[in-house]
């Protein structure tokens, strides 16, 4: 199989990256699925419907979040009846969303998207570990998935490499976003399962994290809030990881995907 | 000038990458200034005489450290006598070492080196922007430095970005390091400075940031303290960044450097 | 009932306290259970077999512990076999210990003791109320348990508050525990149950948070290691809470403890 | 001289103990000098014109703040025509306001108040133990001043305490605000510092720190963000410190005040 996973789409300029490049990437890259991480998509904070829906009328199959996921409260009136959209799963129960989905592939294949959060430098969820443990035991690599995405949105290097390792063998790929900068260790672990550190932002790089640079310069500078963060509006820039499964599910490639913006571009040759 | 900025040294499998590949990449690269983060150098845990020598000796012209700078005390013996080893210089006044100095290649030429640590999510230092402001204004690119590359050793991207615009025109390089994660968005910023937000760790990448992965995943799923913390011992990837500048000392080019181990490789062509 | 909580024991001092005026307390204020914080009893970092027996033969009846629990590794050696000592609940399955007891007195009455450890400015363990609702609903008080005590070891005043009014009417006592200083706050909430932000430490006052200051003091100023960090040797003063509470469980009574050393001295008249 | 130190005045019901009990607590205490930290005064958040002049009137000689001193704009175009109050002392140079004041009591004697804030769990700001060397050697106590106030605004119990015993001897009250608590630890240090972690907040203690209970309950057991916080509206307690000093401007006494609402009541005799 052949999985493209897209990083925070971060306000107009991210998705216009991605309503541009996607259609055009998914038949260069021959996908059979694509994820994107949409935490931002909306000015910068969060999802919308017509947010969500644009991004779906693009070519992205399933949408992950990560700690901006509420930041639009309409996301509330309709996580719970849009089976496409993942909120991290280790928020308490009760919550509204769900953070692991099993989808189904033109070809009839089934992908498990995993959604989770970690907690170094982050807000205090519930153990990402023990999620990651249930979700792939209740849907084993090879079994019930032919392959599985773990999105580890987390802050810390340290923490997502140990995800990883967590789950090497167990899942097709596990990705870090919310750094909203692309890394550029992509590999196989030993166990099957690819990684990368982050996937980046779909962002202008001229930029801080995405947004326009004055006032969050301002704020490390004066140490006080001036006006509000909204997304840098030059060119963007597509980033994310592209994977090829083999027949167990496992990884036989990863490479990164950069296109567009300021940063040296990327396209895996399929 | 030709610059090379190596990223975090991660004990012995760290400094076996940099030994043997950086007289060879001295050459290739025509650098004539090379700079190293070695904080993590000596175990994995900061740095000694013996282990500082090994890296002046295999090419490094100037260390960089960070938050882990004094993890061994024995360096309190010789920083002060030591003028190519920095240390963070937002620490307080009266402890050990400096963290600045301007050093002349074997051509003649004056590089400033500023070594500052952040602190988002970091121990809390005094403010790393009036620092670079302070430093950036004594020695100013162009008139009293040929060069200037500013290490800016922190966990946040916003942090390391918004550093990077501060000094844009008036560093040659603003360059990352602590995640111990190469980051590929290696950019020329519109003031002319070149930036990456992490150089990466020079280490073994089947590995929790550069650590025998085994006990730093148990403590994420535990929670508790189990054996210590040792480098892995597989092949390392040298990690780093490539700068050429023009007669003001801005740059005109920027590429990543990876060498061996299990990371793609890149090698700037000269 | 009669019940007394004794905030954190650091080291020595804090243990020659207790043993030398518990006895003496026990009779004043007709105590039917005794429970003390004990994680920094041995030396100021952890517990050993010993000291708790210490303190088992001063007359505590159960031991709570916090994020030192394991400082002292012997502790994992005997703490499945040792009912009176808990650990913070909201641990991952599997680790050693337990967070919840439920003991009897001598006059046949059961006390549910829960110790919890808050995840603010604290190390990211699983969901602490969610820990709280399971357990509460377990052994409801007034049914199952004539009285039921949390220890919130905690480090922010605003979540051992919303802890407390969480579990308003389903505790006898909410406590505080960590930051190693009594607040004045004692009251008891609308529903029935009482509360203190922190039941204090149980050492010498003239020191930072219990140990010798010229370390911490150093740290602080310098940002830089120096020596360890020690119990300060000077008279301590116990801390804790008195409740007493109704048929139903419920606290008629709280007042404050302060016994021996620097602090104004309160012991309530029973 | 007798100095009275008022926590944290949380919005209407903070305002409003303050405003009906400190006229006779200034005739009871016979006060020299007043200073409340008002940091929370104007609706929970932040300080404003009107409100602070509320608190002067009140008989408030001085104003105090913390981390949510500019969360009114407003305060940005009169703190630096206002003499009377103070913002924390360490943020970055250029940053409105300031945060020392040297004050005349009616009787003429001068009292320095300094505001400082923690960095433990804090925002980063520069040094507070530099900036308090600074502010102590300019104006030393006995000297150049007949008394010196330090508010330090901080999370951390060790960093309060840390402080209070570098500034022992060179100030007559080390006063910790910020948690919302009242500490039970009053105490005159070796040196002749009157010192306690923390003042207390002036506000309804049924509510999780000064707030209504119910919003920040439900935060910490959904993760989520729902309606904004506002102070609880029950009727509050007036928390602070009373100090007396000698002729050197060291303590010779030092009390807790709290006054009305839930808490246990303390009123010095004088
Ligand atoms: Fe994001
Ligand atoms: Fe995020
Ligand atoms: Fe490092
Ligand atoms: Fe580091
Ligand atoms: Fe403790
Ligand atoms: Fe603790
Ligand atoms: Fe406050
Ligand atoms: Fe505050």
């Amino acid at each position: 199989m052949r999985l493209l996973f897209i990083g925070d789409i971060i306000g107009r300029p991210g998705r216009d990256v991605v309503t541009s490049e996607l259609p055009r990437l998914r038949d260069l890259l021959k996908t059979d699925f694509v994820i994107a991480n949409a935490e931002n998509a909306a000015g910068g904070f969060g999802l919308t419907r017509l947010v969500a829906d644009e991004l779906f009328s693009a070519g992205v199959d399933c949408i992950t979040t990560g700690n901006h996921w509420a930041d639009q409260r309409e996301i509330l009136s309709f996580i719970d009846d849009e089976d496409r959209i993942l909120r991290p799963r280790n928020y308490p129960t009760g919550v509204p969303g769900k953070g692991a989905g099993l989808y189904e592939t033109r070809s009839g294949q089934h992908v498990l998207v995993l959604n989770l959060m970690g907690r170094v430098f982050m807000d205090a969820l519930d153990d990402p570990f023990a999620a990651a443990e249930a979700e792939l035991g209740a849907c084993p690599l090879g079994v019930a998935a032919d392959a599985v995405v773990l999105d580890i949105h987390a802050e810390a290097s340290s923490e997502k490499m140990a995800m990883a390792h967590f789950c090497d063998g167990r899942a097709s790929l596990v990705v870090g976003t919310h750094t909203h900068i692309p890394t550029a260790d992509a590999q196989i672990l030993p166990g099957g399962t690819a990684y990368q550190s982050d996937a980046g932002g779909c962002c202008d790089y001229d930029s801080v994290i995405g947004m326009e640079k004055y006032e969050p310069v301002q704020r490390f500078i004066r140490k006080m809030h001036g006006g509000r963060f909204s997304p840098a509006s030059g060119p963007a820039t597509l980033c994310g990881v592209f994977v090829e499964t083999n027949a167990r599910g496992l990884a036989v490639r990863v490479e990164p995907v950069r296109v567009g913006g300021r940063l040296k571009q990327s396209i895996p040759e399929v």
